[in-house]
């Protein structure tokens, strides 16, 4: 104990002479602190689960220790429907999820995480830290008490699992297919009978609910939920998420008193942590398609008639949550301007390219 | 003196009781540190120098200031051409370029910038931190006494700017071209006759060069070079560098006396600035684009046939660099082979969906 209040002290002269020399002291620097943070996700998803993993690691190195968060998997703390619900009532200091599980209590959230038709990861960055994305998607959080942060993406994903092709819109007709969101609002529009299914078990789920497609994520992700064991004709591209964003949550509060060089090791871990997940999708889901078509997959691509119509349908769908709610007017129109100013320079570029090397290196068949 | 050395005494107190208690001790972690930074770039190319701000913000904001960097513009602790031989010898702890330069002395470190035909930003993350690139690369950096982080990337690229128009691989024939690296190698080989130019007051030079083409870079950095002021054609994609990653160099041994805490600060500001940098770009390049194009340039995309043409130059010229040289064959095979399992994915995905959003917002025509 006496040892304890000498340093105590000599914390206060060095604070003292810190201050002099016009640098911050260490004691006041550097406290000890312990968070808990809350996951969305089970451990068996490793990239989304490893996430938050790795933005608590970042924390603790960049403090030496000091700074601590121990993260607890999916329902050890809350369940992923109560994430952020958990983290306002600070039974979690801060969480990590996906927007999407948002939809019911504000359709707006969806433009947190993914879009029918919108940015891709890249132009989504762009959108949240170089556009208006984080400002108004703070906006909307607001509320909740929760300031939130990027923290990883998955990149291009699948466009679902099919138990028969779909050569034609009519193929969706009745289709008995697991989708939530506005993309659940959009089968619909498009003559599909969409059905919300919880996300755990969702292979069995699938079995037993008779569904005959199921919209999944990108090859590792859906791999892991074994939704190749549902149907095996698997679409491309994802065009009601062409990148799924997951989201750090932190108290309200508790981010208001953290000191000033804490928060620039939250900010700086959480975008290195963003930035390395989105990279391990970009890694791991070739090989993992790859795997998928392997193990019998038969990979396609939607038909143009069958984009056009989805795209048709999506826009009616976003005008009509855009006539009901003006706050998601709001957002949707800041989103969308940002994406239709980006779309020339990606397909002139980033679009024309991968489609002349894809060509270029199967023989230019 | 004396607060000083008490200051001292006290540090080593805390280190036996922060060692006591399992965690490390303040005094041990947070010395204080000021390395000097040489940029390979201008101030005036913002988003190139911007990324060694950034990266100096990062590692002062998580240390509270302890460890400061100091960055210094292109030219003044040393030139663009000497900087990695300025940071091995110490005259700057580290540097920040672009290993396109270093082509003269080892034709691999390509592989650490930009190569034709090669990865775009999101794969070259991927093969530089999941895949063996960090590792490749940092081979190649060994006997430099560097060691090497990715420190920004440019995304996609325009393909340069032309006099007149090219409609054909004989456009090419004899055509004075600024181009340097394998890329002058390939458009050798496409008939045309590249010249190297510094890389400042390119547009000046340019004109007095009596040049008819520049291979440039996104219409950002164009844009602030001037390029538009040499030719109006202005062609896509930039197939030669389908995105340029920037790179951190620092010291060996500057890196080797780094305190764990600081090096893991280092590695965490490193990706995050890289990553932030990525990011700008994509963001101001689709309205860097549309301003040229507002201002007289006359955006273009390369037939079919020129692009054949290159793919086929470029394999050439890899391949009979891969045989003088095994060092270039290793990192050569390791990197397209990644390419090779990312494109079908990439082209299933991203590239159609890029291509599918850009046809439906232009009204499907």
């Amino acid at each position: 104990m006496q040892r304890r209040s000498f340093l105590k002290q000599a914390g206060v002269g060095a604070a003292a002479a810190g201050a002099a020399l016009g640098a911050p002291a260490l004691a006041q620097d550097m406290p000890s602190l312990n968070w808990r943070m809350a996951s969305g996700f089970p451990q068996k998803l490793d990239l989304r689960f490893g996430a938050g993993e790795l933005f608590c690691k970042y924390v603790s190195e960049a403090t030496g220790g000091k700074f601590g968060i121990r993260h607890y998997p999916e329902g050890e703390l809350a369940p992923a429907s109560g994430l952020v619900e958990a983290v306002a009532a600070r039974k979690a200091d801060c969480g990590h999820g996906s927007s999407l599980a948002l939809y019911g209590a504000n359709p707006a959230f969806l433009f947190d995480a993914a879009a029918p038709f919108g940015l891709d990861a890249a132009q989504m960055d762009a959108w949240m830290y170089e556009g208006d994305g984080l400002r108004l998607t703070r906006e909307l959080f607001k509320p909740l008490k929760i300031v939130n942060f990027p923290l990883g993406n998955t990149g291009p994903q699948m466009g679902g699992w099919f138990r028969k092709e779909i050569r034609r819109e009519s193929d969706l007709k009745d289709l008995k297919i697991r989708a939530g969101g506005l993309a659940a609002d959009i089968w619909k529009r498009l003559g599909a009978a969409p059905v919300q299914t919880p996300d755990d078990e969702l292979a069995q789920a699938a079995e037993k609910e008779g569904l005959q497609a199921v919209a999944g994520a990108g090859p590792y992700d859906d791999g892991l939920r074994g939704l190749n064991n549902v149907a095996k004709y698997y679409y491309a591209p994802a065009w009601w998420a062409p990148g799924e964003q997951m989201s750090l949550y932190i108290n309200e509060e508790a981010w208001s008193k953290l000191p000033k060089n804490y928060q620039s090791v939250v900010e700086s871990a959480a975008r290195a942590a963003h930035a390395a997940t989105t990279t391990r999708y970009a890694a791991r889901n070739p090989q993992a398609l790859a795997g998928l078509s392997a193990g019998g997959a038969l990979v396609r691509a939607y038909p143009r008639s069958v984009l056009d119509a989805a795209f048709d349908a999506a826009q009616a769908a976003y005008q009509e949550m855009a006539a009901k709610q003006p706050g998601f007017k709001a957002i949707h129109d800041n989103y969308m301007g940002f994406r239709d100013a980006a779309m020339p320079w990606l397909r002139l570029t980033q679009g024309a390219y991968e489609q002349y090397l894809g060509v270029a290196l199967s023989g230019r068949g």
